[in-house]
């Protein structure tokens, strides 16, 4: 256990202001549990907040621990806990329902408006060296699953979750548009749900070829194409249209292609999120029953990519490019916001910095 | 049976142009049935054939007979036909895919490419005194079933399949915008599936008067408000966000106002066809998990609908307002582009003008 | 509120051993509200655990207070609790979690093997006077809705959760073998789902005739017929065999009547509970894809209740043929015992006894 | 094109009576093809008609040809028929419904009562060198599919078929009750779909050794244990109950397993057929909402299994142990009978014998 003090975080003050500070060690709550964090990967929102103090409607009043894709060890168990103890190594779902509402009573839990959820202000997020968390949205890891791929849970889970929504099933042809971390994980995960082939755009040839190898069977770079020219690249490369497209660039006109390019009684899912309004071709998905369907995070996605790390039929080390100790967590995040590599990791025990 | 030259049929030419015009009896394949028509009920696409010559990529070459909302009698059968026999009373569904394709297969024909479609150039409808049609398409009514009930199955049959597209289930919260004859008939479903109240809103009072008499238990005359206003005056009279809602205008407002007020984790159903292009507020419908779905006509609605006429359950009479013989077509297509009433119904047989 | 020692409690010590009893008032945690009860029903439960003591594996070893058929009105609330407040009429729902494990998280909470749950061993139910419970799981009453209403939710969930499990829609035919209280309810929500005809079989004229008057289109007397023979008068009266077939005795011979009167694709849905084994003609459901799903008790079934009784579409009020006093309780489960009407209310509030 | 009188084919005349004699060749109707054989698998109802002469209440009253498990390739074509053309090389699909009916328009024409059925009494099938099919029903092979996995093709849809039916998806655990031929591609398609981990029992070592080749992750050999002590082992070699079981064997005993083996609100698909009634712990599998389900055949399988074995994702080819010529049926009946490896495959076309 740290002295007083040591618990070392990364919070941002405001646009462009983001600092390493020392704040409390907190007490776990009766059904809580305190965590010495171990590895927390930088998502694209903690840079988003860091250099624009904002995501929408959220914004960054009071100073706020970045940090949400996280995991760590057990060290102290409130006094109603009983499926964990210290010495525990669990993996963190961000999101805890404040209420048992019915988006909860339901099971689409993440669509609670009074949720918290880790990094999204006004609530602290995971990236120091203690936290304390819902013992009940935090999931024990198996011996052989890695904290770092405890950490990739949750962007996994954005897959998983998108994927789930968009029904790939066996047999599935899916259009990814966008090769960056997200796209890649529905790759992977479209995969692994069965699908018979998976086609990625992206303006970027590098990011291509991070898709080719995580399992895309089939990459179309993109320029000035118009939507309906990505729409016929995308149906001749899979030789039919897909029934599935997963949007991950929020791009008014990757949009537009995803409706044209999804076949008729298809589903456009959009991961991706870009400008207020846009506008699309609604009559051309209508009246061909293209369903249009967002996500908004993920919910019940923890033990489905527990059982698939453990299982060890999906690969995901190859998505750490970069690891820094937390003392350099400013340089980790300089880094990420260059675009280089694909998830950086942040090493959160000083007497534990391995994967 | 008629005399040869005795089959006047009501024919589109072009634009503008639309005829009463004698055609030949067509003489019914192994699978087919010939028609002794009855009653067919006047479509906004009919009045929109003759008033454009077509619509969006449907355009009128030939002359076509219009004509899909359809019920008559069994008159001759080919020699493969074993469910139906003369004197058969029937209502007619007026798509009978071609292929027997994927979609088919898998219970969504309405999304069949190549489907005949009656009264979708270059396809011939309907309105007619005689007319032959895939027996496995033709609906045998009940004795408690009238012929205008059987007719009216295909307005009926959009809201079906829109209600079901939309998941409309025991105690569902609805939005019905716009009522029209497409509304009201969603209205009508929604209840019948269980829905515990239903708002519709129209610019109209005198549509909206209809649509309480239909059922709806809450109508919003709406004027110059914005979608987001629209969307709180729903929420205001229903008490809650409704799950559902079913935009029946395809006005860009509508549509707009449709997503602003559709609970999270609900459903949009397009029934309504505008512009090609519209602008939307998709982020705000993404994150909040509102899924956007349209409907292509219909499929596996007509038994549905014969169950629910059958049972008594289910009072389509008002629907009708108008009623005219086949040979005052022209005025019956008048009567209709006036918006007069709700529903206009020709009578095709001269010795059976009776509902 | 009532003095100390005047929490009147229904208790049933062990088979046979049934007393009014006081309870201490109890004190509400900060997530629970303590309710002035108003109207209880008995469930045949309630009379089973009188009678024997024990419902399979559940065995009174502690005297427990019965009841889980309820409605009351707010008296205190816990300090985290912020959508009641004194004086608000709420519904209860008796099962509440007590961890947020996976059958909670993805919706189907009434699963969770630690459910609190009213009634059952060990846990009190709340045929009583005062009663604390969840606030989660307690949902107010609109002004339009009475106590008794709010009490015959519990009834009405089973048939909510059965006809949703067995999927009843838009023009169903469904069978419901039994007509007790639970088949009364199932006939009353198959309908109010937009089932198209419901027939109802059982061996009492008398129980037929109630299900008739709560809206089964047809009712068959059944006396020594094999399972087959009741399959075919069921066909025969609906005209169809039904889609669907909701078992609402547990009688093996019932439970084989089921499957053979269910339509290929159909299911067939046990609601009642008998023998732990029982002989069923399995090949006969498995080549005709009858799917067979249990259900145990409920879940997300009081908000739709509420809407739809708010909604005056839905009247239960025939269902309540008895009333008594909280003081004669005995006699009331005596009525119970002996089969008379269909439910017995108990009036809890000694200066409220209306409906 | 063979001469008149060489279209050879394996006929089952009654019990114990299996031929090879001259049929003629047929001429394909005008939705059509006529097909030159190639490979053709022998399935366990072959064996069964041929030793039994009847499968229930399907009885061989005339010779009939067996064979369903079948690929080749297009010699004409029936003047309707525009997606195939001679030369193409084929799947087929055994079942052809005969009429459009309910089944068939809502996705499900499996179930149609009229279907015709390659080699169930009275339809023939296609184990001979020429053979006619309806068009709709031949799936082109791609050229990286050879002629076996077309074949294949046919029980990879029972698993398939059992698979969708049972909800298999991405983490799922699955226990499989039989390591035959339709118990391994069980463990083919749940893996595919996803599923973290597959347990399979067997009695025999050697079959249980298959499914270990096919990808199973544990396997248990089961002996006089009772259904639940085979429970328990399934439940402790996946370390948590299975959200899923197929059964693949029939045995009462295996069915009791498996619903006492699967995880509270999980699935139990049927898809061994064994005696008409047995014997079920009905009230364990409701109060636990565990659905049971069974298969009839298949249905909108083939373009699923195609665009998987396309991708090269899934490897059949270990299936298939045995070959031999067609001339040499008897002999391959006799192999089959006596339970020697995997899947015996017949090669019809004296011109290739190339798998």
């Amino acid at each position: 256990m740290a002295a007083p003090g040591q618990n070392v975080a990364v919070v941002v003050h405001r646009a462009g202001d983001l600092r390493l500070e020392n704040r409390p060690i907190p007490e776990p709550g009766p059904n809580e549990v305190l965590l010495r964090m171990h590895s927390v990967g930088i998502c694209g929102s903690d840079v988003h907040y860091w250099q624009h103090g904002r995501i929408g409607d959220f914004v960054v009043k009071e100073p706020m621990v970045l940090g949400h894709e996280a995991s760590g060890t057990v060290v102290k168990v409130g006094s109603g806990v009983t499926h964990l103890k210290p010495g525990d190594r669990v993996a963190i779902e961000p999101g805890v329902p404040r209420e048992v509402d019915e988006f909860c009573k339901s099971g689409r839990y993440n669509l609670s408006p009074t949720i918290f959820f880790c990094a999204t202000p006004p609530d602290d997020g995971n990236l120091c060296r203690y936290y304390k968390h819902s013992a009940s949205y935090c999931y024990k890891l198996p011996d052989n699953v890695t904290f770092e791929e405890g950490a990739l849970i949750e962007p996994l889970s954005v897959g998983i979750h998108a994927c789930k929504r968009a029904g790939v099933t066996l047999g599935s042809k899916v259009f990814v548009s966008g090769s960056g971390p997200i796209g890649l994980v529905n790759v992977i995960i479209a995969k692994m749900m069965g699908a018979a082939s998976v086609v990625v755009t992206d303006i970027s040839a590098s990011r291509l070829q991070k898709a080719k190898e995580v399992g895309a069977d089939f990459i179309v770079q993109v320029k000035n194409e118009t939507p309906q020219e990505v729409a016929s690249k995308v149906e001749s490369v899979l030789g039919c249209m897909p029934e599935i497209t997963v949007e991950c660039t929020g791009v008014q006109a990757c949009i537009q292609a995803g409706i044209y390019a999804t076949r008729s009684g298809g589903t456009l899912v959009l991961v991706g999120l870009g400008p207020e309004m846009v506008t699309v071709p609604i009559v051309n998905a209508a009246v061909r029953e293209v369903d249009i369907r967002g996500i908004f995070r993920y919910c019940n996605t923890w033990p489905v990519a527990i059982a698939l790390l453990a299982s060890k039929r999906i690969n995901v080390k190859p998505l750490v490019t970069h690891r820094f100790p937390l003392e350099k967590a400013l340089e980790a995040f300089e880094t990420t916001k260059r675009g280089e590599g694909v998830k950086v990791m942040l090493k959160c025990d000083p007497n534990d910095q391995n994967p």
